[in-house]
């Protein structure tokens, strides 16, 4: 890919602001776990994969400047850097993941010395990062006999290198299928509020030379009644027990009408995604966004002062509606309770 | 109502510039009847029935400029500068259904002399937009027993008082259902591209202290799922003889969505919104608009340089997604067919 959605260096972490794409290309520079969580917190950089990537990253920053005499008095500090870094956004689970494992990795390593501990504090930061790029091109390889030469593939928000260490879950299925030479054509959601399909997957496919048509979130359902879209792909934020699926807001309206139209409907994301201890989707709990995203578009107002506003960030695809969910260890069909279980155990 | 959409004077047609609103209250005067065109293609003025009051009133302002000395020498001008106001747009039939009776009219006042036509054209077109407020009262008469006592409503596009003479024929039954003293809730799409939810319908209901709030297209199906929205009432920018509906993009994903969660969905509009010359909404054309309205948020560009795009204006919601039609003379429901049949037949 010809753009870097993260990066570590010795004294911070770099992010692509993804609130100024596509129009600028600017690199943020967090030199401050606080920062980092500022980040994630304002969309400097979003998507769930990416968000754990960030969090890791960020708890690893937060580490190097602890001082500290025992484990005792480190981990204190530490923790309440995790949970600084935890409670910057609610609906993605990969972000809870990535924050539980590096406290469990911490505590595992408490004998190594408090300076090696942040050495290796840090390398585990950056083995979640190397680790969410293969598995993107693990779900990539998995998803590829899924979509059929010639597909019109509609996708809904970005799901892409941007909203992960690289390559996607969505999109890196339809960047695995297009490296194995299918002809596609993907048409993207523009995606209200946030605009992320108009700024950022239409962005990162022209990168990548696979054709892309902009629509708004409302035609969707046009061109699946004119036979346009063939199958439908998203990522996820939360995946519940039963395979109820936490994505981004207008993923449940873009499923209601891909079954009206008999058209399959897959999600994919990481193992990481999926939230086991959730029976199902009503328990995720939904973001709500301040209400200057819908009132604006970057400076420029939309909408009369002072119009009551509702910013639900995300919303729930019950299971029914969902074909198959894509993992980087394989691909589970409904019913998901079962295949879910499996994958999740998986070594 | 605290605005006026569009308004004749003896050498002009103003009209408030529904591409500014919400922010800058401007009207524009139309001095010539290509000035009137220019203002409904580039939809200074826009929604169906207003754009019919406009066409009309834009020939006024033409037929008072002809020099001819003959009855077929001042048609044959009149005859152009009609067929050039019905070469705007393409998709709502009340244009060309004011074009046809602005033609009819013409001629049967043929023996009036030439510039007593003038002052009798005039005054047709000004009838136009009277009788146009007078029906819109009416479709709110008929509509507002169907609208409950604490109904939360969702509309899409604005079928207001600005895509009118004035009242609205949506917004006109949610007017009537609370000047008759019902509490009720209006939640408006935004409706993209042009955003005519987020700048013109939250903007004439909030004068009117009706309670609004603004929600992105993208958000109906969540907002429907948790039980939040108790029916739709929509516009129309022509209605087949078999009651398919072309309306706003976007208005059929509603319609979908609707349908899959028992909401009732209704149309309003004037009898002149009926194209009975066309038996299913297939044959309906579709104007594709400017790619730059969906590149662009005003002078925001929210997409990559280049992007492939599509912008489909409208949609076709078929008949069996909508529970009735709210029309000046009575509501229809399915089956539609001698329903439409008989109420446009109707003295």
């Amino acid at each position: 890919m010809s753009f870097t959605t993260i990066e570590w260096t010795d004294d911070a972490v770099i992010m692509i602001d993804q609130r100024l794409l596509p129009t600028r290309e600017v690199y943020v520079k967090c030199r401050t776990y606080q920062e980092v969580a500022e980040a994630i917190r304002e969309m400097i950089i979003r998507g769930a994969p990416a968000i754990g990537v960030a969090a890791a990253m960020g708890i690893a920053l937060g580490a190097k400047g602890i001082k500290a005499g025992t484990f005792e008095e480190f981990y204190r500090e530490y923790e309440r850097i995790c949970d600084h870094l935890a409670g910057t956004r609610p609906t993605a689970v990969n972000l809870f993941w990535a924050v539980d494992r590096m406290k469990r990795f911490c505590l595992e390593n408490k004998k190594a010395g408090i300076e090696r501990l942040k050495v290796l504090i840090k390398e585990e930061a950056l083995r979640i990062h190397k680790e969410d790029l293969e598995i993107n091109r693990n779900i990539g390889k998995n998803g590829s006999p899924l979509i059929p030469n010639g597909a019109r593939i509609l996708t809904h928000c970005n799901a892409g290198g941007l909203a992960t260490a690289g390559y996607g879950t969505a999109l890196g299925v339809i960047r695995a299928a297009h490296e194995a030479g299918k002809e596609i054509e993907v048409f993207a959601d523009e995606t209200r509020p946030f605009l992320q399909g108009a700024r950022l997957t239409a962005w990162e496919l022209m990168k990548d030379h696979i054709p892309v048509t902009l629509i708004t979130d409302n035609m969707a359902g046009y061109f699946m009644k004119k036979g346009m879209i063939d199958l439908v792909i998203v990522g996820a934020d939360r995946i519940a027990a039963n395979g109820d699926t936490a994505n981004k807001i207008g993923t449940y309206s873009v499923a209601v009408l891909a079954r009206e139209h008999n058209i399959p409907f897959y999600v994919a994301a990481p193992i990481s995604t999926l939230d086991l201890s959730m029976k199902s989707g009503d328990e995720i709990p939904i973001e709500e966004r301040n209400k200057r995203e819908v009132t604006h578009v970057f400076e420029t107002q939309i909408a009369p002062d002072g119009v009551k506003v509702l910013n639900p960030a995300f919303d729930v695809t019950p299971n029914r509606y969902i074909k198959a969910i894509i993992t980087e260890k394989g691909v589970v069909e409904a019913p998901f309770d079962e295949g879910l279980k499996g994958i999740a155990g998986k070594g």
